[in-house]
């Protein structure tokens, strides 16, 4: 339903012109500092065209937390969020081509087909507001995940149309070959993303051309779509479940929830498809010295995995469990369905001979927009498989040393004996 | 964690070297008609190279039920399944060299890191085994899905390597606008894909090639990944969550979910994102008459949905809910990361001038094996957000009328007053 | 966490001092009309010494819909709901005895044990305010259960102290053999329990002399329990899932979340321990022909059960599953924790010789405020259960009528409704 | 459906007459040592009349291990347990009385009506065979509890029919008063209360009362029923969720959920609401010094509470949540609906005049069999709360301190433990 998540739960409310929109956060941890100051920069990025870091704010999506915190910090219980609708009024029905048509494309028929009422807003629950809720909830999580681990989450877009940022070619059909490409996800940041506000393509001449093809889409009335690729740094290993919730499975529920997303990719993608298993595998190499992060668990004396990959075809992930390696992926986005030209369809009563057009202005590519809600559902989708990961260690640090001798103990034991250690050690005695 | 859906809620267990193998299915409809005999066939098109359809009936993989049925008919309590393993006996520790290497792009790593221990066989419940408990429960719920509404599932290989069966074209970005690929996903069956066995493409000239490119990478002792496309004809209008748990979304955690799976795009997919939005939108149209199906739905006055769409570019999907047109979708596979060539990689305790070597025969491409899990997982998907849109459904019909009269009425109402109406009427009058 | 059902999903939020209280309801059959003023009359209920049928309405406590219904109408979509707290400013620490003690049998302690950080008003969601959503939830389901079902939900008080309106006897040491007890199930109203008020008991000398019990506490600044039954009436058979989620242990799970509440027993209780089976037993008989009822169920021709049971010992719920007699449960409650006494007791850093006093009138008896929770609680019980069963059924409705015919037809197939006839009497039958 | 629990997930599965039944075990911790040997006893004690300490084992129910375990140690993969039906023939149809009759009090009328369909042996899942899954999945549990917290579970009949171990009186309207009941809630083992098999009653005189009282109504072919009390000793405080899913609630909700129980009351119970305030408070003391035990916990330094209650009439749960000192309950057990009987009751299909009367011989009290049962659910409630309790300390303490720092800290901190003493201090404070 409208539930996400089983450790850190969100769950949204609300359509475009009812009272507020918002959600419920369950699950938070308790003694982390939390005020409307760490959720309202997310917010405003979410609105069109903005960048938190770049544009005073604007305050017409203003959050307001209704329970869970005191004093400033959150007590455990849920966390309720607020964002007040500026237009609350219904439309009347009747008097509008919209009450006639379902717009192609849109969701105004299959929610009709679905309830059997819909909202005056067509979509109802389809609506970009929707999204506000997961923006706020996730403004949370990454809060925590960074005070606790560091985690870095980034998303930008890398195509237009057909202007990509790193377009397939024989020698790289997918990216993740390329070095141009790993340097972009080693360095890139959301300050950067954001110089390029309104496209939000971290490379200039890249960024041009989307400009350009933006332009050129909307003086013919028309719409486009691209794709935003995102990459979470500074993931612990062990994160993800083994069968049915891997940690990519979870991420492209999560992408594919997103409105107007087509498609998703984890690592090498479709391209990889194309790449031979002797060039795709992963070797291990022995992970490089790092200084420590200020974070959580570098003081708690959780280690940082001793191994890394080689290379990262598998963007982070293998047998559907996090290996410490930046997990990255690609998000399809469509051309937005409301275009400025006339467009035959069918009236809700079949009457096949009507004409339905949109008046106003339509934004005609909502891919850049996508970009906090991108990292927001990652955000989500990194916090639930985590905190799952610290309950098992955790029920599993109680447990007495295994007795037997394995023959080989070194080796196979060797990479957990490690983090389980000074989980036992550091964690639960170190709190003195 | 190992469980799968809400309704129709699918538990599975089990490792290579483990006593066996299985699954407890919740929540299947009583009443149905249920024997070994329905599950088994896709049991033995799941293993490698078979086809039910044309060898005869390999019993390696012989299901037993357990429970939940009686006389062979489902009881509605839970239905266990076993399949028992044929090498039961754990792998001794300390005498392989799997024993000193993480496998590269094997779970064998990540295992460890996640659980602190690890099977034998390396990745645990990373095996392709693991799926069998899948495929047995699907295998419940595609009977159910034809008896209720005649919903069909087809999986077929599309691409190995480079070669595609419908290669992007600057035409056809996406082959959701080339007529061809349309027609197949009308009329494809898995009969017809299971006569290209071992490749599963059903296209001669398709198939040729890609048995070419299978049979070239075997001999270089490589491998290669594909795609499949999987195409659900029949489904009922109204099917899917709107916010987090979309159609599209489910289907997407399902496919990813899949071994060695590394992308999903529905209807347009990537190259939707290429196409403008005045070709790419999908204007509504009548539903075209057919002929009744000899189903549950038809003959309790069920219908079909009014409208549908003249294009597809959706792929049946439109704001997360169906809209009765075919779903159409499709899933990466990576290349098997098995192969027989010397890689060097480091050991679990780092040591890193080590070189690992598989030894035997590999299969050099699993794309053709995953067409069943692919179908599998996609009847999961769909069976759940039926029976949630059923219950929904239910729920409505037994409220009273909406007193006041709506100005617009008859536009607005349309599309769903038939079908609340046959199914107060029919459904719950009609079965005296 | 702070979530209850399955399919009609509450999900609550807020503490004494925050902005507001409230909740989500995710689930709620879309096209009933509900506006604030089906939810008002059982919050103000619930507030302190209240009747929404004899008092004004206690605007203190207003409801507001956030989202979810538009003109009066569920879209199907999350009904968003706020309570406005009048105190918004959470208390000042380390000026008031509270911040030195933990309040004996309140949660101070244990929040604090469990969190590491509390709400300055003591017991956070322990508090009484958080009763708030579950009420305002359960007025919508309780509007869906009765214009589907006709379903009543009757809660009162039976006993303050060792004031009983029933007290167990050596012939009847479980109420449900008494005749007198059974008759007032059969007839008992809201609006007559509420003509007792403050009490709540609906029996004019039990009233008075549990009115006396409770001035005795209060002149003594001490406090007493008691315990409220509740009956629910028109429930259809076949509600309550077999295993773990027993209609009895549902009811169960509700009750003793409600704060303050010690024990539960369904029909006989623990009383009917000491029946002899031989009574204790509930004969069928064929049920008593009724005028149907003006509800959907009726309207749709669902048919109430064939038979039913000649006593009631079972509380309506035979294995699990309702069979349509009236369910009827007893729920006790602790006496207040919050007394005009002085009380020795530990400080929060373990210094023993304290003495805590609370000032101020409190309230010596909660039970008659705890009727409206316990109705909220036990409708939420309800209708997710009525969900899980239409869901079953409609999913079965949809499957063909099992192949044999059936001689022994007549015997095993009568209590099976109408819906169910044909399936039932093949299933008897013709299998092997 | 037929899973209990969010952390250790338990489904079960299974009828009397099909091949077997068993469960699937999904969150149990990684690197446990476990055999079926750990399982068995309990397995064991739950057949008719057996003591697994004083008996030779019967083979009878012999459990197998399916999956999840590898020489011997639980992988953290799902845990499959299976016990083979010996009776696999579900019997025949039309030539028994009960094919005629649904049995007055038991499931076989209710079942039909949920269903439509129902399993030849009557009631399905509601035979006791069912509750073996949970027995065998609680063995792991308790292993692990065992070994992380030297949690102890005992549970003991404390009365058949009116024969009570601590009957009500007067002084004590409940027995958590009385100073002789609380000494053997302190000092009660397994081994104890088997020494008493076939009652379970561990006192002499109240056994020996309670063998004449079930020997009497066996010679009068009827049945009676009683209370089983449970006590768990040595649980860490903070367990239990605040609103819904209290302690209290999940143990409600587990104890309902066992065949034939009529009623639960955590600590002071249906007694406690006739003991005044002043009396059923419990203040707060100095947790008394003991000796450290051996477990995982004492190991990592994980403290025991500073505080506890000196007396104990709410249970070891305040506000839903564990304080530390002894969790106890009771549960009450219906008389057995099979006596022997002839009962006048309707037919299936309405026929008044029949009577139905069962052969050979019936167990007139069952309360001793329960006795495993309701340890085995007291467990799983247990396990499923400490986990969840685990995760939540865990993700906190990743946490930086808070910053301010403290006025008032000594005071407010005092009854956080060593864990939370930074963060509870600063919470104080500073904010604001």
């Amino acid at each position: 339903m409208s539930t996400f998540g089983e450790y850190f739960k969100v769950t949204t409310y609300g359509e475009s012109h009812c009272r507020s929109v918002g959600c419920i956060v369950d699950g938070c941890p308790p003694g982390m500092e939390l005020t409307e100051e760490d959720i309202q920069p997310q917010m405003t990025r979410r609105r069109p065209g903005q960048s938190a870091l770049t544009t005073p704010r604007n305050e017409a999506d203003k959050v307001e937390i209704q329970s869970g915190t005191e004093f400033g910090i959150t007590l455990g219980t849920p966390i309720a969020m607020v964002v007040r609708n500026q237009d609350q009024r219904p439309k009347d029905y009747g008097n509008s081509t919209m009450d006639l048509y379902p717009r192609p494309s849109h969701a105004d028929w299959t929610y009709l087909e679905k309830y059997g009422v819909k909202a005056s807003s067509g979509g109802g629950r389809s609506s970009a507001r929707e999204t506000i809720g997961r923006v706020a909830a996730s403004a949370i999580a990454e809060k925590y995940l960074t005070l606790a681990h560091g985690i870095e989450i980034v998303a930008f877009v890398t195509s237009v149309g057909s202007v990509h940022m790193f377009p397939p070619t024989a020698t790289h059909p997918s990216s993740s070959t390329d070095p141009a490409f790993l340097s972009v996800l080693d360095t890139v940041t959301r300050a950067k993303v954001d110089e390029f506000v309104p496209v939000r393509c971290p490379d200039r001449a890249s960024a041009d051309r989307m400009a350009e093809e933006i332009a050129a889409f909307r003086d013919r009335h028309d719409s486009i779509g691209g794709t935003v690729t995102c990459v979470i740094r500074n993931v612990p290993s062990g994160l993800g479940e083994p069968c049915f919730d891997k940690m990519e499975a979870m991420l492209a529920h999560a992408m594919l929830s997103i409105p107007a997303s087509k498609g998703f990719e984890i690592g090498s993608g479709f391209g990889g498809c194309e790449v031979p298993g002797s060039i795709h595998n992963d070797p291990f190499i022995v992970a490089p010295e790092v200084p420590p992060m200020e974070t959580g668990a570098s003081k708690n004396g959780l280690p940082r995995p001793k191994l890394t990959t080689k290379t990262n075809n598998s963007g982070g992930i293998q047998g559907g469990i996090t290996n410490g390696a930046h997990i990255y992926f690609r998000v399809g986005f469509k051309p937005p369905a409301t275009i400025g030209q006339a467009q035959h369809t069918a009236t809700y009563d079949g009457d096949v001979s009507g004409v339905l057009e949109a008046k106003g202005r339509h934004d005609p590519c909502v891919v850049p927009r996508a970009v906090p809600i991108v990292e927001a559902m990652a955000a989500l989708v990194v916090i639930d498989a985590l905190m799952a990961q610290q309950a098992r260690q955790m029920s599993r640090s109680l447990l007495p040393p295994l007795k037997k001798t394995i023959p080989a103990a070194k080796t196979v034991v060797g990479g957990a004996d490690a983090i389980e250690k000074q989980l036992a050690n550091s964690v639960l005695n170190g709190q003195k």
